[in-house]
């Protein structure tokens, strides 16, 4: 700790849960760490050997609870700056997708608190790359959306994403899967679209659960999915090397196209 | 090197280019990389402290030219680990988001090499942060759409991406920008929507140019905006920092809802 008046925050996306995909930046700021504030799905199992210095804070919501409230957290991170700590908060994925990065650095900039972000790796693209699923895939899906599943999207919302094509990724989708899945099909969306269900993420226990469109819902009743879970719909699950497994017909790759770019 | 028939490959993300946004996990497998075979967006300036031992084969597509074709590029992996050697084949931002990284896979499979991916963070995400955007934001933002500005979209992916709201993020997009623009307009997205290009993310020449949807190409021609870049349009721009410069509205802060989340 430096002293009054020279405190500043740091906001650290911690990646998916494996402590290898945090960053190098990342490591730097937690080495230099005064205090943590972590979030439940931040990477937080090694954090005395990553921040040895630091006082912890476990600021984590359980899903239906909420341990430290949004302005809480605000609140503390803003007062352990401005008793000169340098304060690392630390969040699991990055900060800026539905992390409320966005909030806290405007918080700390109300306050007159320094602030600096680290991206990280999101957990909406590598959670399904740990399953084997590519976001992006020639010839096969050329976009992808990326949604909370924290609230129901509007009829607006999933007439354009049902038409729009390419890749949906859902993260916190495990709850309102069902009103999803029904919500694109009355939309048009095709009835054998694949979608995969990848359940705790880099962790000795993360499980795919890989079905269609019109019966994800069941399968993943039957299989008693929770969360945290990432979705992925759309083709690019065929390629997931899981894929077979479900019966689902798998894609040809046709090498590098007659070209050979 | 560790003799033949041992050798594997491992698809790295390098981060959007500083040295920082390298996972742990990909350094290491540079640290004990026999051969690296790299983008021209991978961070590359230092593959001599980071892979000391690695024989370097820059791979690197300049726009307009192929020095090595994407079949070219999947030959000399296999070949290098089918020698015996670790083969890292570093990239540019993730290997799963535009990056070609499901068809290298898939040619190692076919080949029987062994194949590791190590996500990386995204361009997509993190160059806009480098610029103070979040891609989501509570009451502004709740999902985004990543596409390639390679290829123009079609009228109904334009449709639909204009209807659909939240975030746009568009990689490679400096090319088709007026084609992209005009569409989006054409398909009813708001003439005031905010745009942000941002060049060069995370090097010294950093530089992000703001402005409307209606005026973005006239103001980019006149700031003489090049490639690499990172475009966002949506209403996320206007939380930048850097968005009052563009006479953009300010977004009100609503400190943390009167909930208290």
């Amino acid at each position: 700790m430096t002293g009054l008046g020279t405190g500043r925050v740091t906001l650290v996306g911690g990646g998916p849960g494996d402590e290898g995909l945090l960053t190098i930046a990342g490591a730097r700021a937690l080495a230099d760490a005064d205090v943590v504030l972590y979030d439940r799905l931040a990477p937080h199992t090694k954090l005395d050997v990553l921040a040895p210095n630091a006082l912890l804070i476990d600021v984590g919501k359980q899903p239906g609870h909420h341990p430290v409230s949004q302005r809480g957290i605000e609140a503390r991170m803003i007062a352990h700056a401005e008793a000169g700590a340098h304060v690392v908060r630390l969040k699991g994925g990055d900060p800026f997708v539905f992390g409320r990065g966005g909030e806290e650095v405007i918080a700390c900039t109300a306050a007159g608190i320094a602030v600096t972000v680290i991206p990280g790796v999101t957990s909406a693209i590598s959670v399904p790359a740990a399953a084997g699923i590519p976001l992006t895939h020639r010839d096969v899906s050329r976009l992808f959306t990326v949604v909370s599943g924290h609230a129901p999207l509007s009829e607006a919302e999933l007439g354009h994403l049902a038409g729009l094509g390419g890749t949906i990724v859902v993260l916190m989708g495990v709850g309102t899967l069902p009103t999803l899945t029904q919500g694109l099909l009355r939309h048009g969306a095709r009835a054998d679209l694949p979608v995969a269900v990848i359940e705790r993420g880099y962790s000795s226990t993360q499980r795919t659960t890989i079905s269609r469109l019109d019966a994800i819902v069941t399968d993943a009743a039957v299989a008693e999915v929770e969360s945290p879970a990432v979705l992925v719909i759309g083709d690019v699950v065929r390629l997931s090397h899981l894929a077979a497994c479900a019966g689902l017909a798998e894609l040809r790759y046709d090498a590098a196209g007659p070209d050979g770019r």
